[in-house]
């Protein structure tokens, strides 16, 4: 067993769903001892819900520690990818779900990266009208959507059209987990941090600066500092604004052009923290637009580049399709063009007024400039 | 216009969920007014999920109310049954949503019987994590399922298995749109209204043994009543407990027999308040194996054919393919057989004691009996 560094905890506040995430190493081997802890009843079948490409390292650790402890486990694997957050993807997890016998007391245990999270976390909402839910995330990325109960499958106009807000009853984050991640997914993982500092927190923007290649390397100390502070950033907002009236809408800074980016790339070219990098850089150049500082873009482009993210949209992709599927976009309240733009490094705000025009000339440099 | 009598109105007290119930005639013409009083902005488009079987009737009339009020309304047409509750239904539904350019300030308006209320209430929780929800029910057996918030569609496997507590900002009850019901979906539609009293009210039982030949007849005075009394024992269950902790759960009184009935009959065999009609009469008889009276059953049985619904299970149901189907019903929880039996008339309680070989001597004796 791998050697274990400290725990970091930190609480969720969301009154009555409140809840937990705990960040360190070692972590699979005490799910057992946790869900009891928890009061989970031990009648109830878990289904566990495990990405393809981690099933094989860590679903039997998780499900021996589990059925340890008294609980009968049925295992589901998902195909990796985006393509599984589907309705056909999500109906079969409920079959699984019937077969093994669920009840309404019942968990469903998500193990891997954002695609099971939303998509287990979908039929965790909807199964019975609603059973409880564990987060087992085994991607860095996963810090982001592991947090604040945002679930959801895809449709073939829209990312996450279909969906709940459903929060889990606890996170567990296991460092020793993300020691098998692909390069690929490594940096695509440190968008998402990169975001959280960006968005409400110049210090930690300045630290992730200063500590990219120790991050790199996945050195235990900064990983798991960086994880607590990404998921510490991601609860406060979500604390103060659980369904997304007004102050969540933060949280999507770089998603309006990289949720197009990724639809218009079937969602299988561009990785979504990649995408979101791209998102950020033209987020970054519309600041000027509203008399920010012209350094914000460039500077957010370093820091990016630092992270080896792109920063700029790959060949071949169609302006119209882009835009397009910024039109289908949720983000939009009523036909109005809503964008979150940076006014500094670790602050942004939502404006209303963004012009489609501007958005279609950054999107233009972006795919014109060589990155 | 047809002759407006007077409006009836309840409450459902669910705290800043809460929301008015209104009962008479002529309420589809002023549903825009309503509309612009609650608020719901004008700029984002409305759907209006219509059972085909209505949408000729009643659904011009209503678009219309809600255009001349300044509204931009599209109309998605689903099949008249049960087989409609189905997730492809749900996607397409979803798509409708997404190419009408409905936003998160919009509102899904269901216009039919419990199951459009059912997959419209479901297209509205899930559709960009939940917009605004209407019903406007078109049936009598529509007064139970459009109070309380729970939505579903089916699953090859079980009803109502994928859903949501998703309540309506308020439910318009127009009496007029009744008087198109095929005289089978009435019979129907008054064994919900005969449940409401036999869980909680042995007087308004006593009121529906003596009026059920005005009822049948639609008057419009004792259909009125009869609705809003109906709501009423609904609106108080679900006030006590939203998300069926508990107390929620005597309103499955003869469901748990009526589901696996459906089911069997691969739901298109017996309207839903058939099945529960007969699920009723085989609850009533378990009540005897606890010591409580025996005339319950012989009492519930005249009672609801007076109303001349079914009482016998049809001949060609497999005894083995209905116990099996109730093992996946949802009231079972931790594996236990859990039933909602009545002690008298107007009371009943909720068993976690029920033996599977009762249920199935009584599923035998209501296949063997001539009704």
């Amino acid at each position: 067993m791998a050697g274990e560094t400290e725990i970091r905890e930190l609480t969720v506040e969301l009154g009555e769903r409140s809840y937990p995430i705990r960040i360190g190493t070692g972590l699979l081997e005490r799910a057992g001892s946790l869900f009891e802890e928890c009061g989970f009843p031990k009648k109830s079948p878990i289904l566990l819900v495990a990405d393809e490409s981690v099933v094989g390292l860590y679903a039997g650790k998780l499900e021996r520690s589990l059925k340890d402890a008294g609980y009968s486990v049925a295992t589901a694997v998902v195909p990796s990818g985006e393509q599984s957050k589907s309705l056909a993807q999500f109906n079969d997890l409920i079959t699984e779900a019937l077969e093994a016998g669920l009840d309404r007391r019942s968990t469903v245990v998500a193990l891997g990266g954002g695609v099971v999270g939303d998509l287990a976390g979908f039929v965790a909402a909807a199964y019975m009208r609603g059973v409880r839910f564990v987060q087992v995330p085994t991607t860095i990325l996963a810090h982001d959507s592991s947090v604040g109960g945002k679930v959801a499958v895809n449709h073939k106009l829209a990312k996450n059209i279909i969906g709940a807000f459903h929060q889990p009853e606890f996170v567990l984050y296991d460092l020793n987990t993300l020691k098998s991640l692909p390069p690929r997914e490594i940096r695509s993982g440190f968008a998402e941090v990169v975001k959280h500092g960006l968005i409400w927190d110049a210090e930690f923007t300045s630290w992730c600066d200063r500590n990219s290649d120790k991050l790199l390397a996945l050195d235990d100390e900064a990983l798991g500092h960086a994880l607590y502070e990404g998921c510490r950033v991601k609860s406060i907002v979500v604390s103060r604004d659980e369904r997304e009236n007004d102050l969540r809408a933060i949280l999507n800074l770089g998603h309006t052009i990289g949720h197009a980016l990724e639809a218009v790339g079937s969602y299988n070219q561009l990785l979504h923290g990649e995408a979101i990098s791209i998102g950020m850089v033209g987020a970054a150049r519309l600041a000027a637009k509203f008399g920010y500082g012209e350094e914000l873009a460039s500077e957010t482009e370093r820091l990016l580049r630092k992270f080896e993210l792109p920063v700029r949209i790959p060949a071949g992709y169609d302006t119209d399709a882009i835009m397009s599927a910024m039109q289908h976009d949720k983000k939009f309240t009523e036909g109005a063009m809503v964008f979150v733009v940076p006014k500094r490094i670790g602050e942004v705000e939502i404006r209303g007024d963004v012009q489609a025009a501007w958005v279609r000339d950054i999107v233009e440099q972006l795919k014109g400039e060589t990155g």
